[in-house]
């Protein structure tokens, strides 16, 4: 379990003044990415399909719209002294790069272990990185002591409300850029992307469908919905990397309160995704992405007919370590 | 050398008027493709590069185009009977899936050897595969058959005006979307894209530097514009498929008159360039679309400050068969 409290959380709900509010001051940094079809893609579903690519998002992945806002909210103090978090993946180089355009000092704490091409991303936005060990425990611990000595803000990758009304603005996009939306299908891990979007999209459109897509072999987000209350002993084991995180305290409500559905998907048709995903639609997207192309099987006989749009999150992989390059 | 007789050319130039006109006819069955910019691909250049996305065109290739403008402007009698062309490549399944669109009969001849995505994609879009040997006299005897015997309308990948219009409404997209231009980036092959787009830009904006870029294993654009005349002799040994055609009869002459400099690009440089663009731009592309970003090396002296357009002509490749899968 994280020690949230070194986040300095808050406790109230997100509602939609916010996300719009977020987009107002993130909008000229962000891009607004395109949302595309490919009719192949489309053809077995019989249903017009939006494929949202945050993987073409500024550092590869909208971790970069929360983190802006973040970024953005800071009080004087906290800019001179700068931020701080810790991440083996989008958010810390999203929040460096964020950090940076502001020119905001920020540091990353990583895992030795982390990907030599992530490493490189967070350094290439200009953070100080501080490294741990492989552990939870090892990176809360590295975190506090960074906060105490350099008096930096610590930002979580989801348990923040700036965090979560800048990842609802790839709804606003959606919904904007398509009218009549039937599903909109998002990808869970922490749930800051999930939690964000349904409350924008439940607010601006309540007869949408909002659907949380989660990996079978890290359902926590799925058992907390049906049980009603988060279940936090689920041992992450998928290939999706982006979504291995516990759902948060701060986005679990907003799930709950606004999500229709969290359906589960197993690696194999995760991996049968991505590549698909990659050879039809001609884009580069992490297993984490592919994920809500996977669910249209699961859907398939309710969504024929429809319109639906699916958030391509990130395209954050290392191309040398394609995982059907083996199988050539 | 090509019998081009068969495909029935026309021998005037091709002005701006007959760009917009095509515009006007294909604009609505075509993707208006994303101009997509990377800070990182941005930064060792200085300059700003817009990166034109016809990979994400309908069938992954700009040849869509130009196969939808030709399919347009047949009469009544041709669309009874149908199209025709020999292709290994884009042009046949972009003229398979144009037709098929408007209910015209296609047949694409190919070669055997042919790759099976290639093929694969030609039977997606509904056109009648007439397999030959893998020769250009094969090739050819086997067209001159179907037309015999079907009394089709052969449309040749790049000697068609019809053809080089169509295509030439990438550089028009491009001029639309990004204002004061410096320099546009065009790969050449057979020169359909390369001469439409010459065309168009050159009249819009007589400023813009119109550059080609082609592989060094592959240079008989280079060598004919270096020349004043076609030179026809030139062996073709270059990873970049899509660019191995010989300059055309209606190409060059556009080719001639309107574009800058036609540069030179090592297989090891391409390959290079495509790895970074799959990379940082997270797009699918082909080697010969990869080959634009590689010729940033060679202008990088002149480009400091500027504004640049890159076409990204297409992003059909064996996703199975990367070329660097095997290095990892």
């Amino acid at each position: 379990m994280e020690l949230l409290a070194q986040f300095g959380h808050y406790a109230r709900m997100i509602s939609i003044d916010d996300i719009k509010n977020a987009y107002q001051t993130i909008h000229r940094e962000v891009c607004q990415t395109p949302a595309l079809r490919s009719e192949t893609l489309e053809a077995p579903y019989a249903a017009e399909i939006f494929y949202k690519c945050e993987n073409l998002q500024k550092t590869g992945a909208f971790k970069f719209r929360g983190a802006s806002n973040a970024i953005a909210k800071l009080d004087d103090a906290a800019r001179q002294k700068g931020v701080a978090t810790h991440s083996s993946g989008n958010h810390g180089a999203a929040l460096a790069s964020a950090a940076q355009l502001k020119g905001i000092a920020a540091t990353v704490v990583m895992p030795e272990t982390a990907v030599a091409s992530k490493i490189e991303n967070v350094r290439r936005y200009g953070a100080e990185i501080v490294f741990c060990e492989p552990t939870q425990k090892s990176r809360e611990e590295t975190l506090a002591k960074v906060l105490e000595e350099k008096g930096q803000v610590a930002i979580h990758p989801y348990d923040n409300e700036h965090i979560i009304a800048g990842q609802g603005t790839v709804a606003l996009e959606v919904l904007r850029y398509v009218p009549d939306l039937d599903y909109l299908l998002i990808p869970v891990g922490g749930g800051g992307l999930l939690a964000g979007c349904a409350a924008y999209a439940r607010a601006a459109y309540p007869k949408l469908k909002i659907i949380g897509v989660e990996p079978a072999g890290a359902d926590d987000a799925a058992q907390s919905l049906a049980r009603g209350e988060r279940v936090l002993d689920v041992v992450p084991d998928t290939i999706a990397d982006g979504l291995r995180a516990t759902i948060g305290e701060l986005t679990f409500p907003l799930i709950k309160e606004n999500v229709d559905d969290i359906i589960t998907v197993s690696d194999e048709a995760i991996r049968k995704a991505q590549f698909e995903v990659m050879d039809k639609l001609k884009m580069i997207v992490e297993p984490s992405s592919a994920i809500v192309h996977a669910a249209l099987d699961v859907l398939a006989p309710d969504i024929k007919g429809g319109r639906l749009a699916l958030v391509l999150t990130g395209g954050n992989v290392d191309l040398k370590d394609w995982p059907w390059a083996a199988e050539s």
